[in-house]
């Protein structure tokens, strides 16, 4: 099996579950013809009204019961139309609910597993239940009142918060960002049904045309001719380090004799918490990599991946993998404590760091995508640049985390010469004093 | 498929479920030629070192370091060394806990995954990690000071007990039962490794006789020449509505073409919460029932099933049914709110009713095992006696629950007549009564 058995000093776990589970990781990295990955369920789901039905379908809608929705459900209702969560088509009934929750992944009618580790639901209180009545169908309506989509033959359960919050974060600490965000206020209902999307979601943000769908995303792989997509999923600025490993993941599919092996840069747009650096920020900092050379564009997609962030470490991260099969990648990178954070209210982190490749590494309906684990990069300073960590000489490398990054770019102060390219750090700087001016203007 | 359709007003519920699983639930009920259900993973685990062995395992776990454990991991070890987790084979490691955790089943070496729910795991503290240093064995010490297992090739991982209790319970509430007696006293560290079991648990509490291995079980049903095995999982004294449920389910499986349907009555034996009837006395009274021929001795095994119990719903309703597949069953009865209890601070019911029997019809690795809804009975005022619930008169109907049962054996007040046969009834009243004293002698 072409899996790398040498990529960091942790790989030795990932080998020991490859030995555990003995036949399970069956995906072969092999270069076939060149066709993409498969979506889940076999064919991508779309759930956009075509224009022919436009008019129909509005005028359909305008006669059901509305439901108000808010953003991080527009966010989902983006996410499942363009089929990022194939084969789900729509807000998940209790069947679905509970098989995510119980198991991450939900029986397709072949009888095979699709993973599916995070509930996509859309939550209702009690005077929307009522205004439902008995009616079949009802009418999506956005945070800017316009109808976006048409849910049908719709189901409506309990929604136990509690157990949704334990069984997706681990923790029912108070303080998850998303938990805050859109559960604890939420409705105690969760309406589930099929969904029939309006019209395309926009943001007009001045980021939509990064907004690729897995469609437009399998086209423009096909266009470069593609064999092999490599997925590197982040909500942070790309430095020298996160080149490295693209890039050196590139060449080392190469020598696996891939032909023409893309990376999907894939920043996650939807709802972060707040401290995280805003999506338009992050932008134009990946537009200066790309500028700057650090990447190749020719061999580089940079598209927005819409999904909300949960931040549920294990469990999410199986989300972000699988989305990306959908948009046509066949091996994920994965960090250490991927989609992780700090626990809410004790001194540690939330999840152990290696649980995420771990479960990644296992998980039901992953099994046709390559799990390449992250190589960690640190500053070498007898190199004067970001290079692969080299365990036998660890006084010559200085690990610069996301907080000291921070901290150097509020103070103005500079990082280490080949830290980051000089026109992502200057957006970074820029970025940073705003929000600084902003808190001093806005304090008493 | 010959999977009932009118079992109860709720199977509806299962049904859609059925519909949206496609050909999930292949498990076909049709007779077949007399072979009992294969267990998971192909062959029974059998732990127990043979007689031969016996003196050289024994020396070789005197030299080991010892490890005590409490009369919980006993129970645990008599579970796994018998087969009932099979194909698990000792405690267990951390990719195994992780999948336990996050997908409730484990993957085979063949691909195929076999239901696994409920993490079946041993806690150390600090200062016995540090006694083990690098060892690979350890010799597991009971809580009689008698050495009990042999556990090697031992892997020692973190213990995260809020994320574990939180991804078991869905709720991470103080107040439950399995918790407190055995997780939040616990250690930080847990022990996986392959058990090598020196001798037979034993009780030595008169009910040994009652602890049928799965394999003896098995054995059992052979020679009763068994063509469909049902069981039936309770912690509870067993009244005529339960008797009419197993004798109407043998009537369908003899209708279904079945030629000799046993029932496998299957008291949990391990541990249980403080209100929960204790097992001796629930095994005098199904002792009763059967002599009273409620149930017919010849069409019905009566057995411990020696697992401690986590009340942890739907979680743990798949533990019960996977359990009794490698006991040789192929019929599972389940009730509503199966494995469940009231919310610990809460004023409701910690599980939804439903869930547990949608969760364990969608369960992956329990495909082959078919699942029966439990028919409500109730007692039947117009008949004098227990009868199912028909929704088109209930005004002939009352329902005995455990809390009014209860009330009625403290008080001496008999329950309506034909309730329960009255030398079973005696056992109960003897029961409450002997606590009733119990509590009158020690209190102030």
């Amino acid at each position: 099996m072409p899996r790398e058995r040498d990529v960091t000093p942790r790989v030795a776990e990932i080998d020991r579950v490859l030995e555990v589970n003995g036949a399970f990781l069956g995906a072969s990295a092999k270069p076939a013809a060149a066709e993409l990955i498969e979506p889940d369920g076999g064919a991508l789901v779309d759930l956009l009204v075509p224009d022919s039905k436009a008019a129909e379908k509005e005028s359909e809608a305008r006669g059901l019961v509305q439901v108000k929705i808010g953003q991080i459900d527009l966010e989902w209702i983006h996410v499942v139309s363009e089929g990022w969560a194939s084969p789900l088509k729509g807000f998940m009934r209790q069947a679905e609910y509970l098989q995510a929750l119980h198991f991450n992944s939900l029986r397709m009618p072949n009888g095979l597993l699709a993973n599916m580790s995070i509930p996509i639901v859309l939550a209702i209180d009690d005077e929307q239940k009522e205004s439902i009545g008995n009616a079949s169908s009802v009418t999506l309506v956005g945070p800017q009142g316009d109808m976006v989509a048409i849910l049908s033959n719709i189901e409506i359960y309990k929604h136990n918060k509690e157990e949704r919050i334990a069984r997706t974060w681990g923790t029912t600490a108070p303080g998850l960002p998303y938990v805050d965000e859109s559960i604890t206020n939420a409705g105690n209902w969760l309406i589930g049904g099929d969904l029939e999307v309006l019209k395309r979601v926009k943001y007009n943000d001045g980021l939509d045309h990064y907004r690729l769908s897995p469609m437009e995303l399998r086209a423009e792989f096909a266009r470069r001719k593609a064999d092999a997509v490599f997925a590197f999923q982040l909500r942070n600025p790309v430095h020298n380090g996160h080149a490295l490993l693209m890039t050196d993941t590139r060449r080392r599919l190469l020598e696996m004799g891939y032909k023409n092996p893309i990376l999907l840069l894939h920043p996650l747009g939807g709802f972060t918490k707040a401290d995280d650096v805003p999506l338009e920020w992050r932008m134009r900092q990946h537009d200066e990599v790309l500028k700057a050379g650090v990447l190749d564009p020719e061999t580089t997609v940079v598209a927005i991946f819409p999904s909300p962030m949960h931040y549920a470490g294990p469990t999410e991260v199986q989300w972000h993998a699988k989305a990306r099969i959908n948009a046509g990648a066949n091996f994920y990178i994965v960090g250490r404590d991927p989609a992780g954070m700090g626990h809410p209210i004790e001194k540690r982190d939330l999840y152990d760091a290696d649980h995420g490749k771990l479960v990644l590494s296992m998980a039901p309906g992953l099994e046709r995508l390559n799990i390449l684990p992250f190589r960690v990069a640190a500053y070498d300073k007898t190199k004067s640049k970001m290079a692969f960590f080299d365990p036998s000489r660890p006084q010559d490398f200085v690990f610069i985390s996301g907080t000291k990054m921070r901290n150097f770019a509020k103070s103005g102060e500079s990082p280490p010469d080949g830290f980051m390219c000089p026109g992502g750090w200057k957006v970074l700087v820029e970025y940073y004093q705003s929000k600084a001016k902003e808190a001093t203007a806005t304090s008493p």
